[in-house]
């Protein structure tokens, strides 16, 4: 079951400010490239010493420069001093429980929000912290695997408008990336939900309760992943007209009404869960009435006439008094007693159809 | 089942602006048609070719071109290329998912709603995209069939202000026949609600609370399509003069009271949907109630006179002891334990009696 | 059960401001009077043209003119005509579905908000528009029979400040006379709640639920009458001065804080009957529990020695070998079997009690 | 049980301003107390004339005056005219079902609230109307009996700054003793809770239900009385500085703080309340749970054994066909019989166990 | 079970500014220390004598004086003395059940907040009192035991920033580490959380229940403690830049986050654990569903067969009439009459097959 809480005591009691990874993957390799592109070309490469790409801050070409492992304090320390990039920032790049959240610092602008992937039949959130300078876009994510190769394939095929537009752009083009990718869990979890509400209407089990209950916990994580959006892209727009350039801003436009999208579908999604769990217990409720209903008509056909069939079982002696039970001693008893009986129970089906109970 | 999510895969990972239709009804046939008044005449005409309606941007009459398949993307492009609008645009207008909302773009406002029609006993939600110029109107539907006739009598016969006013008031009578739509699937909803009220407090079945899910995902879309209608009214009132002209104004305020009207009205209805399923769940409740309270009169009646009859159905032999049974062998020994089953099937009866069972 | 959405199918697709009555009564009679008032005289009549009303305008003395029958289009647009109102207010004073509201506009006030009365059992709701210009008071009713009387006779007998003041101070009575009669509304309600409380901790009936239920629509027809009137109210103290004299403007502060005091009035009356529905659901399972508790003690106690009885009544026979049920000869084999029923009947007894079941 | 609305029939249609009096004490006994103080000396005396305290108007003391009646309509009215006071602020005193406000009028601000007293085991509301003037304080009750001893005491032996102050901080110590009035209510409502939430895991009854109900109206009556006094602090603290001076000011912030906490507390409460109920149903679950377990415990073992019982109780005739009943002859049938149903009720036994029923 | 409310009764009626001890702890002994640090030196000791801390105030390097023991109201004013403190502000520290707060004073800044620290298993809540000035911090707290040695070994240490910076950095570390252990009692409730869902799922009991109870009133403790956080930061961000630094700020708003994290995870829980109670209830059903079930098919199979064999179990004479149950002495009659019964089992099972319910 997804945790929704993610540990940091091991970070508990350190100064601020201090790198202490906040990741198991601590052994993990780490891959770091580097796309350096103007209108005429594109330089992609694989960076092995992460003094490699201290250059791109000076050039005039926009730099993406994408670390698969925030949790190497080594680098990203590196990459801090090397773009004047504050402690604090750097702490969050390494602690990878950040809430979404766009902070505006002297030259650059620092963005944290969630990636989100799908897996085999559950997403998986991972953060993604951006930092854009003039000119460089510097992207920091916990494992390799992410949302972005649409974004590379268009700068290295020129396809759009990126290559024509600065390290802005750039930015925007992978928060776009990472909405699309809302998109794509939404879409996944709306089949979820349309199987489930048939089989809620249809048969409900125990295993839908917990299939609803899974799907409660995954609403839960998707809000509090996505909910923040909205602040930081309102955040970015607001921010300092040196960064985001006056061009880009319509698109970040773009992606806050994509955020709000997203926001109102699952809300949606929530109400309908909510929904989901009446309908169960409805639907309980509703069978618990049919059990009960087969007992009574049951129980209250035969109790009846077992009872009769009961007193004819007694065994008052006849020989001792005519009183006695004289009715076993007639001719047609046994007929009248069955007769009795078959009434008995006519009766009782008719009151039960009457009551439109069968 | 109404989906309340729109696939939108087809089109992930296209860098922004890029038009992919993301329709079905990529085969249909498309109908484009051009309203064009002034005080004087109208022409209305069927275009075959797109590039006919061109001229009308440069004419002082009053331009309606109504595009009846918004997922043609050749249309769209050329229309958008020669009137200017940005590509972000064009793309809301080929992608029909987008949440109502209302931009201002330097020459032109943009503004995008759900258009709802009642069909047989659902209603079906379209987008329309409406670009207002200084003189003209665009408008683009996903399918033929729309609310605007009584617009288009209008215009034809020159009833009301219509014809004696410009583009933004085209604008607004396309807007105010859009949210008279919204009332007449809300006259439909009350007569369901009503139905099922009546339904409820007679004889709820499963197949209510079948209904009363499907009314409370009509809701929920119902809602994801008006609520952020109120901004998008309030954008319009808010743009710049060149655009609304002040004495349009007064009538975008008649249609946004018309929205909250509609607001106020669905936010009704919920809470009495929401009432309908306790109404419900406490009349499940009240036929349990009865059902055991039969079967418990039935069987507490039953069960302990069946007992006196299987004490005198037991064998024990009264000639090996006088203290065998010998009420079998009494004068009055049946008559006997017949009275004693009517005294307490009697007192059982007087006893739910009291409790008010019966 | 009260409606909760009028319809108004029959105007739609109709050119804004165009009047046709949304009403029924369009058959019935109006009644046109007219209070014409200053410092020193009173003067009151029916009038029957409405012609003669329209000298008012331009005295120095305060007119009340209260048109009973706002379906009544001829006279509304008369009225219109001649005290220049804007086709869309005429609109929404024929069409008797509006929001509560107030409009500014040049040199006349608009104020829409509805009236309610108590009737046998329930109470009834009828839009009143008002009217206010620089020396005349409007008032349009969809039937006759209002709450003004109050303020007729003031005026009639010089009692309290209206005569000594303007047309403002008319339209705050008016106000006031309207609010009151929320209060009466709210008495009634408070009086049916009480009484179903103590309906429901005594004895719940199926019908307790439906006078529930009632009272829960009734609550939201309420609300929707009543929320919107603070903005209304807030929207005539902003309004220009020229209206509404600095004086007067204390006054509508009293109202808004009436106002105030029956919102929350309701939503305590809300939480109060949503309570009721928990209590009465409570009380649906108490009762349950008490009828299964009454079942389960019968039935387990009489279950096992009716087969103790059962027991007693096989026919294995005794002459075919000593094994076969000895008990049944045994000299005192009955009495020891009716011992061994009074036990285990005792023991279930004294574990009921244990439980605290009896 | 608690009425939540006062009613106010009595005075509906009366022009604004009239004072008839909304209390039924009208027979009783009415007190007025005068304190009157500076830095050097005391003077506190009981009124019987009214116009008595005509003279403090003017003096430069301090002067508390306060009348235990606020429906003594005359002397609302001589007070009223002597401190020129608005006639609706009269109103408001003597109609004592206000909603908490603060209103600034020239020269004076009038402040009303509600003064909570805990009786025997429930709160009793009262409307403590103040007046404060440059250098007078005017209180009225609707009884005698109040949460102002502290102060009087303060006040006449000198302790605390009361006496170095202006009528602004008494104004703050008689409102600062009304709240802590409420955390009197609140620490009594905490341990009606405590109790509650004790009986409720231990043993629940119906009665727990009512006692329920009963918190809940009083959060209702309470939350409806100390709601609005967030804002009437605020609006003290915002009045003109002539009234309260800015030395006084951070006493009212104290004030809020203690109204901030308050509310707290009851929304606090209010969520246990609500879980209290939820706990309830669970709990009656629980309970019927259990009822049916030990029916269907019973029910299941002994249903099958009587069975078998019923079985060998039949009469068919061995004699006239070996067929029939052969096992009633066989020398060890009888102990066979009571073996089989043995075997049945162990196994019967050991299936619940197994799931885990007992 | 944890007391939501602390009673202060005892300070009622006091005039306010008085300090009485609202603590139970009065006996205890107090605990002073006194930490001076600037850039080059450390000097920390145990204070006996509360006049040894005086001098702090007039010296260059920052003095963080911490009181454990704030009931001792003798040591509290003798503080506030020294340090021009307002008496509001000591009342304060004195009655330790404050809400969360900052207020600004001249000259310093005043904030009251709760420290958690988790105990054996719950945690446990104590008042933080914290004075700013431009180069003390005082700190009052109501035990020994706290969650700032970290913050006292980077001091001595001289790791992180805190001995380059100011007073008000030493605030924002305090700060720092009480919001640090929040999110240890956040882990410790999120284990809890964790492992009370499995239990719910695989086998929920009634200890379940009371264990959701006390998380539930543990999520309102703690919402109460650190909701008013927010403002409070908010309030230290927007204070007096004499006191906080601008350098500082930017570590203001890394707390900030933190808090919203906080609160955003508490809100999450709080759904969590309402979603649980949704969850034990319906597992409640579910389980009343399945004992209902085992009882009905039990019973609906046997009741019929017993029927039969109670019929055969009759007395009718056959001597006295061939129509009294000729069937007992038929050559098959037995075996046919366990066919029959045979055959109404088989077909009981094969209806409850159909149904699902086996």
């Amino acid at each position: 079951m997804r945790s929704l809480f993610k540990k940091r005591s091991k970070m508990l009691g350190l100064p601020p400010g201090t790198l202490v990874s906040g990741a198991e993957q601590a052994g993990e390799p780490v891959l770091i490239t580097l796309i350096d592109y103007d209108k005429t070309q594109v330089r992609e490469k694989r960076i092995d010493r992460i003094e490699d790409v201290f250059p791109c801050k000076d050039t005039n070409s926009v730099s993406w420069i994408n670390v698969d492992g925030s949790h190497r304090v080594d680098l990203v320390e590196a990459l801090g001093k090397r773009f004047d990039v504050h402690s604090l920032v750097l702490e969050d790049i390494v602690h990878t429980h950040q809430r979404p959240k766009c902070e505006d610092y002297d030259g650059y602008l620092f963005v944290v929000l969630k990636m989100l992937q799908w897996g085999e039949n559950d997403f998986d959130g991972e953060q993604i912290s951006l930092i854009l300078t003039q000119n460089c876009v510097l992207s920091f994510q916990e494992r390799p695997g992410d949302v972005f190769d649409p974004v590379r394939d268009r700068i290295r095929t020129g396809k759009g408008r990126v290559r024509q537009m600065g390290a802005d752009y750039l930015l925007y083009s992978l928060l776009d990336a990472v909405v699309d990718g809302y998109f794509v869990v939404l879409e996944k979890l709306s089949d979820t939900i349309e199987a489930l509400d048939e089989e809620l209407l249809d048969n409900p089990t125990p295993q839908t309760l917990h299939a609803i209950h899974r799907l409660k916990r995954q609403m839960i994580f998707l809000r509090k992943s996505v909910w923040p959006l909205r602040e930081v892209i309102s955040a970015i727009q607001r921010s300092e007209p040196a960064l985001i350039r006056k061009g880009t801003r319509v698109f970040f436009r773009d992606i806050y009404d994509h955020t709000i999208q997203v926001i109102d579908t699952i809300e949606n999604f929530r109400d309908m869960v909510i929904g989901m769990l009446d309908t169960y217990l409805s639907s309980l409720s509703n069978k618990m009435n049919e059990v009960m209903k087969v007992l009574t008509i049951i129980a209250t056909i035969f109790i009846p006439i077992t009872f009769v069939a009961g007193i004819y079982g007694m065994n008052f002696e006849g020989k001792d008094s005519v009183w006695n039970m004289p009715e076993l001693r007639w001719r047609y008893g046994y007929p009248a007693a069955l007769g009795v009986m078959a009434l008995i129970a006519v009766g009782m089906l008719v009151y039960f159809r009457r009551k439109k109970w069968i």
